[in-house]
């Protein structure tokens, strides 16, 4: 993945997680994910495909954030990974693609995004069928954390 | 999902399965899903997005079908889901994506390929964020069975 890609998914992310929630995560430094694990205990993934590039947005939260930022969302207090928990895990993964599927329009890469599908449990493994590195970051909020990874690349 | 829209996985799918392994699967009716479960111990899931249409396709399979297939792909004799078994899911995964996009582009439906990613555990909860239902087909094979899965829709 080139380093420049990631950008417009940091941005989207906070922009999303603010306006959504009112919550303000801290990102940490891009790293290039070795491990093939699911890292949180519910995981948003969406298929993001152009004529030039093609990879998935991954976005895993571990349980305190997720309560967290889905309680502020819908302002309920949540104490349960429940459905209405998953689907807003659905609701966020799409925003945040849609958000950089703009930013990278801009850089002359055009994405349509696919549907998001949602996977719940904890210890999960998840593999990447790609040659492209996948870069993950991630997000501090006052109760948790979360990740957001991507292997978005130019096709070969 | 469209009933038409069904049709160029099921080809696909036996196209690939019996060019790759010489094994040919039974196809089931298709039904539509109504849990959300993965199925099967190793997932492999691709989303596809075209201008009109959106959705993924998931192929999950259990463990005598998936150690079968492959087993006769590679040519070697696999007993356990290992990284060349779930790597070789997300090649039939995307193999199977491409036939079918060539089918759906002879019925005016282009997409675009995202990359496959796969998920590994039994029990796993893998739930849809997309309105369309989800069209399941079980397929048989002399040991096992797998189920190929789609909401490709169109985009409202």
């Amino acid at each position: 993945m080139d380093a420049s890609l990631i950008n417009p998914f940091i941005k989207a992310t906070l922009n999303v997680i603010s306006t959504m929630s009112n919550i303000n995560p801290k990102a940490g430094k891009p790293t290039v994910k070795t491990s093939s694990d699911a890292w949180g205990i519910v995981t948003g993934v969406i298929g993001m495909a152009g004529q030039d590039v093609m990879g998935n947005l991954v976005i895993s939260f571990d349980e305190a954030s997720i309560l967290e930022i889905v309680s502020a969302m819908l302002m309920e207090n949540f104490q349960d990974i429940n459905q209405d928990v998953v689907d807003a895990v659905g609701e966020i993964t799409n925003m945040i693609c849609g958000g950089a599927k703009k930013d990278l329009s801009e850089l002359g890469l055009h994405i349509e995004m696919a549907t998001p599908v949602m996977m719940i449990g904890k210890g999960l493994e998840l593999a990447q069928f790609s040659k492209a590195p996948v870069i993950s970051l991630q997000f501090l909020t006052q109760k948790g954390a979360f990740v957001v990874e991507s292997n978005l690349s130019r096709r070969s």
